[in-house]
């Protein structure tokens, strides 16, 4: 496994953020851009010292701060004047008190979802990418990179911009033209590799251990650890607009099943520093039938996860081996929680229910979630009596792809009043 | 011209708006669905009686208010009480501080984008139709409807999901698989018309002089007056954003021309309400080459404006016979401003200008204001050293096709470190 090392992290400014800690046995390093035990290979998560003292200074703190996931800064491993630097400012997105769906749903509690298409480049993956700018920042790295198919490229390619860092970006060389145009207009570097999408992420191991790849930040494999952390914003901001209360149930996407711990940790950590109450939440997690491993894995009882090969229309959660499976199958259990799993098809009614009944176009990975929240309610495994929030991670603009097939004019008519009328819609 | 009327608007219940008034002879109307003068066919707007008293104590309700542009509900045409309804609240859009792009177009002073791709359908169109929406409720209307080709269509449907209105769109029968997915997707009716958009447009008229469209409120033509007043907001959000300061200079893309009369609208009422220090401001008029009537007359020093065919990649600009172009030329010179236009590939360049600058991808129309900033900046007629707020109106997701043929990868490689190398990226 290739570590990089940088001449010295001793200086690093990350505010709370005090080191990194192995996440199976427990071992310290100092910050800097390594993912990996070097005595067990276990992944890397970062250590705080968090703030002591009164809750109501520290809320009032958060409060007063800017519209975005820095007002959450001295809970994230970025420097303390974060928000005076250029970047997107992602987050702080709207959690839309969800009636009409509850309606349709039979949801007699408080039902939001949380809708982060309101993001800079409409998808969660903005928080993430802004924290791995901080520490690409940090370390002295000058150029951002990834791999990807999707959303990543776009909010790494918009950060790097902004930021005025360089970017590459690395994607397989027959992505559909949109979302090459959607990765290409930041003005990075983005290459197109002969291959499918393990072959990138191959390639990308190779140049992360490469001289080639020297003062290169890959914001989820060196810069991982800082990178994920950006997840537990979702956490921070339900429970603030929730007016500083957990929510009872919450449902989350699972491609690698980082986002899902991560929340869980961002919630613990509210609870850590009396900013909520300390009461029973259940975690939910969320896959496509397509690719279900975690779900195979929780209904079967398993601790491990067996790969599988993707093929679902959610791409965004397309990720056959998901690295922190195991953690989830630890929350949902622990929790109460449950993961399941939806159909494709079940995926793009859940997009459209969503669409009219609250006015929010999500993502296939929304679908993923609306659709799972429905399962588990009919299933009576999630309470519809409770304050429940769903997560929308992205942008159905950047998936219209799925639902194109089913959906169109209900009428297509001659200019005239009489075509109209014989038109005969229910209005 | 087909007036609607209905039993009563005595009782309507819109705020701080009194009436309706002639923009032309000033005739005073009551409260209703009409939007043409009776006496001489002149476009009616909202008269108000807006809030008197200590302006400090209106900033202060203003800020404590929500986070949508419900936080100025007491100077727009809404109830008291419409935060509390459901709606996509949209608004209070990022103001983001250019300072990449004020380096790459020699602005030493301030330089910001207002970029209103953040709203929840991601165009400036949410903030008129949450205002016609409203209107609609209070006129007992069970229907919203449009005609479009674009952004409206999305945030018409959105909203009308949202606010459990039927929603009936018509647009072009040949429209973009993608736009009409756009325009579908929140399930309300969607018809399309065999012609083009004039066809449309004249079926539409019809339709509302008609039975067929009792309780229909067409948003940009029955309840224009009200849905045209939401583009004050975003003079409202540029001032309290600059700290309650009046920019130097705003560039506004023209398409009617109804957002820059609005917004100049705005800025004279938070002079005359002591929300702002009175000094002139300047309004810069922006259009694409290719629909450039009020450019034209403007440069020509006419005051009327020669309807033209237009034929631009600027398609939410593209209105040849421009409704509000007289009043537009008017603000321009009277405040020392211009009105000026940008060709087709200038709008591209502008488009990949300020997304590889500040990680913004902005519409069509955000590339014929950015585009226009540079021209007037490079003629010497839009001072670099004053602070300037550059309006992007959309979302890049939504015009793809405009820069599609000129971005793309870099570089397409066989994965390997060689192949790397060899690409030669400036790394
Ligand atoms: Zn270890
Ligand atoms: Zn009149």
């Amino acid at each position: 496994m290739p570590v990089q090392t940088i001449a010295s992290t001793a200086s690093v400014e990350l505010g709370p953020a005090a080191a990194l800690s192995c996440r199976e046995c427990g071992e310290r390093f100092d910050l800097g851009p390594i993912f990996a035990c070097t005595s067990c290979f276990g992944p890397l998560e970062i250590a705080y010292e968090l703030p002591q003292g009164d809750p109501e200074e520290l809320r009032r703190r958060i409060e007063a701060g800017p519209e975005s996931i820095w007002r959450y800064a001295p809970l994230l491993p970025v420097p303390a004047d974060v928000a005076g630097k250029p970047n997107l400012n992602p987050g702080f997105t709207k959690l839309v008190k969800a009636d009409n769906l509850a309606r349709e749903l039979g949801v007699t509690g408080e039902l939001f979802v949380k809708d982060d298409s309101g993001n800079p480049t409409h998808s969660f993956k903005d928080r993430v990418v802004a924290i791995a700018v901080e520490a690409a920042r940090a370390f002295g790295f000058t150029t951002l990179s990834c791999s990807s198919t999707g959303n990543l490229a776009g909010a790494v390619g918009a950060a790097a911009a902004r930021a005025g860092l360089r970017s590459c970006v690395f994607i397989p060389h027959d992505l559909e033209q949109g979302k090459v145009v959607m990765a290409a207009v930041y003005g990075g570097e983005l290459v197109g590799i002969e291959g499918n999408y393990d072959a990138v992420n191959r390639f990308c191991s190779e140049l992360i251990g490469d001289p080639l790849g020297e003062g290169w930040g890959f914001v989820n494999v060196n810069l991982r650890p800082y990178y994920a952390e950006g997840s537990k914003t979702l956490a921070y901001e339900i429970c603030e607009q929730l007016g500083w209360r957990l929510p009872d149930q919450i449902v989350i996407p699972i491609a690698s099943g980082s986002q899902l711990t991560k929340i869980d940790k961002g919630l613990q950590e509210l609870i850590a520093l009396g900013l909520v109450e300390d009461r029973p939440y259940k975690i939910f997690g969320a896959q496509a039938e397509g690719c279900s491993p975690v779900s195979a894995a929780f209904k079967a009882g398993h601790d491990v996860v067996r790969p599988v090969k993707p093929d679902t229309i959610a791409k965004s959660l397309a990720i056959g081996n998901p690295a922190d499976g195991p953690y989830v199958l630890d929350i949902a259990r622990r929790t109460g929680g449950a993961v399941e799993d939806v159909t494709d098809e079940q995926i793009v009614d859940a997009i459209k229910l969503l669409a009219r009944t609250e006015g929010i176009f999500a993502e296939t990975a929304g679908g993923v979630t609306v659709g799972v929240t429905r399962k588990l309610i009919e299933a009576g495994v999630l309470d519809p009596s409770l304050t429940t929030v769903v997560l929308n991670t992205g942008d159905g603009l950047k998936t219209l792809d799925a639902v194109a097939p089913t959906t169109g004019p209900t009428a297509t008519i001659r200019p005239s009043l009489d075509a109209f009328r014989d038109a005969g819609l229910a209005l």
